[in-house]
């Protein structure tokens, strides 16, 4: 009935909100790497509906926490519906045949359970942490959802609302996110990637609750869903729950999206947004690869590395020369992860100092992957990184929480959480010469595409009818 | 049971295969326009299942064309199943259970019938011109097709593989065409015009027979279809055969595409494309509105009046100012079209001259807006244009297949062929000053796309496996 792999998982952290993840926050790099060594058990299931469980003990507390990922988020959409993953991840929270809206946020909080809802470009994920005991309520609740969801008219016509006004706030008032959400428009040409999480504004507009049942019916499967457990928890007891609630669910016909593999051909590209802000805004991104689809494996750990003697912390290149140094910068930051489903970008970003302009922090940025393509890191430097990632554990070790979200991570965006065991050992392992070889290959003006912020007087700004308040969004789930 | 409607119709010339007329051949402008009187009968009929009838009666010569219009077109596409409407188009083509793949075209053949068909952003048409008394056999065939497709793994594969070549020969090893595909996929951030009508290669590669059921399930249906003849016919007859032919088809439920109005952030986007040519080349659009969403609606005449200024005959200003006087360019061209589903983009391109470069190039075509910025356009010149639009007409009506062609255009784009009637009007009353205002309103920095390509040497062409011959493609079809 299930197969169980016993096996010690390092977690990475996910220092972010998915939807902040996209949008490189200054100063990011390898803060966002973490480590260790938790020997902790980690065991496989598999439900003969295609679901798949994943426990993973931790009995240093009385609590734990119940994930489930399926696999779908904006780079399963296409143009036209972009942004209806997450439209219907708000809808999963607006009522069942068995449980009416609210009602679900209403029975994890009377348990004293908190729970959260994530979606980003590879999958769409419900979380609750509850006292260990209450793990039942979280399966039933998410059973129950996963296929038997009303998806009200009524309801959803409230819902795309509540997310538009969340994309005016988000995106639309935010000049570097929309700097941002078209830098991705760009650097992606024909990768799903271009597409902002939230979706486009006109396909907000026009999605229709239709929309929303296709895909619910097309992605909410229990063969394209993995259940993580980790906490205080007996696995054959959370097995024995997951055959009682999701064992019953008919598996369906998944067809996996196509691969859409980014068209390649070299030459910068660059844009300039116009919006009303205080302060001119630079992104400069290069196409990269990302584990599941590198050339050499240890690339994108080296990409990694590369991010981390740039911008982590105080003694990185980019602090310790643009922000306090020279001063060309107010805020520098670099940013990648090896961790995606499609292939990436290695993100740079910054706000000019005073008295500069964006040329001149364009310029101290290339300058700095000049400095790289040139000469090896040091020794010093390398060592500095790797210690971040082993201090980066002390952290994620204390939380099942994130434990959990980088098993269901690694599972969804199909490498498997196996692959977290090598992580450390891979960014140990990242030479000197790596780093360069990376920069060299990949840092390169053919692969580049900037986009920059030239802010416009306030003033300027439209004025907008007064938009309605954000009735029945938790604060934190969105 | 059918309705009629009778009225005159104004040709418009299409001068150029749909897949062509995407790409901005140098030197078009004006030349695309046409016009007249031609007092002709326009008989409009509408079957029970939704199928649209238009038949243009012209006695002139003992012919007739006969051409069926579904509305889907790479506009209808999104990504992961780009050029889809085309393979299907191929498809077509390749078996019925009535009739084996190639039996369609033997069958047009032996009845001494030219044939055709094109896939555009907006529709994918099948064409038939033979003698008068053949529409029997063209009906007979086109409304088996409709529906009775077969859509062969077999005959599939061949064709997707015939397809990608032609992909190859016509994009990947055109630079022009690679730099005006990558121009399309910068300029349109979010509208599906930014993906070109054959497909991404990838796409290609990852497209089932599967994908081509659903395609053709979904749009190819009576009320999604304009039947068009035109020539030497009788209406009432060809309702006739319309209704034994196409009647008993049964109509579907078609959903037409989203919106996916463009995104409009004001800022200049630029990008280089860097492929193995001899000469560079350079892309300049702007973003503008077209006839179906003209907030004014003598805005798309005014700018295509004004792509005629630039680019129509040696006398217009960029053959006499830029390519015979200054020697600036090699060539250059304007372009614009105002009949398109979708907002579109007013073209310029150009090669530089002998010892010019890109940059010189373009700061001349940038003078040459700002001009018409500054100053309105000569009564010469705006007579010149009105002339040659009446010329154009000289063409056109000797044309049944012309006149056919503007009536289905109109009809599949949404503008109905009525709108044929005010071309000659509403391009003869555009005014020097109208003519400003668009250049003014439209051809500004904010809404501009540039490209340019950035020729490589030659011998860097990869050598590539010699292709199979393009067996099964009749020379003029695609």
């Amino acid at each position: 009935m299930g197969k169980t792999v016993i096996g010690k998982v390092l977690p990475l952290s996910f220092s972010r909100h998915p939807h902040m993840k996209q949008f490189l926050l200054l100063g990011t790099g390898l803060l966002a790497l973490a480590v260790g060594t938790v020997q902790a058990q980690v065991h496989e299931f598999m439900l003969d509906n295609g679901l798949k469980l994943i426990v993973k003990e931790d009995h240093r507390a009385p609590v734990m926490v119940s994930q489930i990922w399926y696999k779908v988020g904006s780079s399963y959409e296409y143009n036209g519906i972009t942004g209806g993953s997450h439209v219907l991840e708000h809808m999963m929270f607006k009522g069942t045949g068995n449980y009416p809206a609210g009602e679900f946020s209403r029975i994890i909080s009377a348990n004293g359970g908190r729970e959260n809802a994530f979606t980003s470009r590879d999958y769409t994920a419900y979380f609750q942490s509850m006292e260990k005991s209450r793990l039942e309520v979280s399966f039933k609740l998410e059973s129950d959802r996963m296929q038997g969801l009303l998806l009200s008219e009524e309801e959803f016509k409230k819902e795309v609302q509540v997310v538009m006004e969340e994309r005016r706030l988000r995106t639309e008032d935010k000049p570097q996110s929309l700097t941002y959400e078209r830098f991705n428009a760009t650097a992606f040409m024909t990768s799903p990637y271009r597409n902002p999480v939230i979706g486009w504004m006109d396909d907000l507009e026009n999605l229709k609750v239709s929309d929303l049942k296709d895909w619910y019916q097309r992605w909410y499967a229990p063969n394209n869903a993995t259940v993580v457990v980790a906490g205080d928890v007996d696995p054959k007891h959370v097995l024995e729950l997951a055959k009682k609630y999701f064992g019953p669910l008919k598996s369906a016909k998944v067809t996996p999206p196509k691969p859409q593999v980014e068209s390649e051909v070299p030459g910068r590209r660059e844009i300039v947004v116009k919006a009303p802000a205080k302060l001119p805004y630079l992104i400069m991104g290069y196409r990269v690869p990302v584990l599941p689809m590198a050339e050499n494996k240890w690339e994108p750990y080296a990409l990694e590395v590369l991010a981390g003697v740039l911008d982590g912390g105080r003694s990185s290149r980019f602090s310790s020369r643009l922000v306090r140094g020279s001063g060309i910068a107010t805020s520098a930051g670099a940013g990648y992860g090896a961790h995606s489903r499609l292939a990436s970008q290695f993100l740079l970003d910054g706000v000019p100092g005073q008295g500069e302009d964006i040329e001149s922090l364009k310029q101290a940025l290339l300058q700095q992957i000049r400095e790289l393509q040139e000469k090896p890191v040091t020794k010093s430097e390398l060592d500095r990184v790797k210690a971040q990632v082993v201090a980066g554990d002390v952290y994620q070790r204390d939380s099942v929480f994130y434990q959990a979200m980088q098993i269901g991570t690694m599972e969804t965006i199909g490498l498997g959480w196996q692959i977290l065991d090598e992580y450390v050992d891979q960014i140990s392992a990242v030479t000197a010469d790596q780093v360069q070889e990376v920069a060299k290959k990949y840092l390169v003006d053919d692969r580049l595409t900037i986009a920059r912020l030239d802010p416009q007087p306030m003033d300027q700004v439209k004025l907008r009818k007064p938009s309605k308040p954000r009735a029945g969004v938790t604060g934190g789930r969105h």
